[in-house]
């Protein structure tokens, strides 16, 4: 059975990075790795390490997509939690077999990482997004 | 100036915790800690770590207090981000300073731990937990 590794993240959406980065980087003290254009994704993300994981601020690009009707409908917040794995594909082959509701049944492939999201209806309430770092 | 040491917990309310462990514990397969009896906080929490920190589910046990309410409002979900310190009452001295709108001005002392809550107007909509583990 595919083995959970760590909290790789929490997305928060929100309207305006630069903005939001008053907050997390000049008050709070974290420091900004990078923040990067995912035009697959329509949004903006800064990268924020806090111990072995990160705290993800993400912007999104185009208001009529999810991500931005969400940011629309129920404000900034925190938005998804992504948990670490070390096979995803079993991790997914175990949750279909447990009947578990998903967003995406096949690893989405990315750079450095294969991802998928479970529905928020299987997880009380939290899109919770599942990762495993490729080399 | 306080260093940030990690993420400590993401806390998610839920309706039932029993019911809950069934998508946590028993599909994802991460393994429960502990259940506890919060009562200064009406609530019932359960322990579930994941690499160097927890996914905490809280349970209120009283709807009339703040997450009671919270829960009937919003539904089940990610209820607050909590962020590890090595001096909780030099963060919050610092973040007075520099204007950041604070629940707690002074930490609260619970059993292995002191902890302060940062306003979510001040963190994009996010309840920021602060805490200090003492011995």
């Amino acid at each position: 059975m595919a083995k959970i590794k760590k909290i790789n993240h929490v997305a928060i959406v929100v309207r305006d990075i630069e903005e939001s980065l008053r907050f997390w980087r000049d008050q709070l003290g974290l420091k900004l790795d990078h923040v990067e254009d995912v035009p697959s994704q329509a949004s903006m993300v800064a990268f924020i390490p806090v111990g072995e994981g990160e705290i993800e601020l993400v912007q999104p690009t185009d208001m009529d997509t999810g991500l931005g009707k969400y940011l629309e409908k129920r404000g900034e917040g925190m938005h998804h939690l992504c948990i670490e794995v070390d096979d995803i594909d079993g991790m997914l082959d175990d949750l279909k077999a447990k009947g578990v509701q998903l967003i995406d049944e096949v690893a989405r492939d990315l750079p450095g990482r294969r991802m998928a999201f479970i529905h928020p209806r299987a997880a009380n309430g939290v899109l919770v997004e599942l990762y495993e770092i490729v080399e």
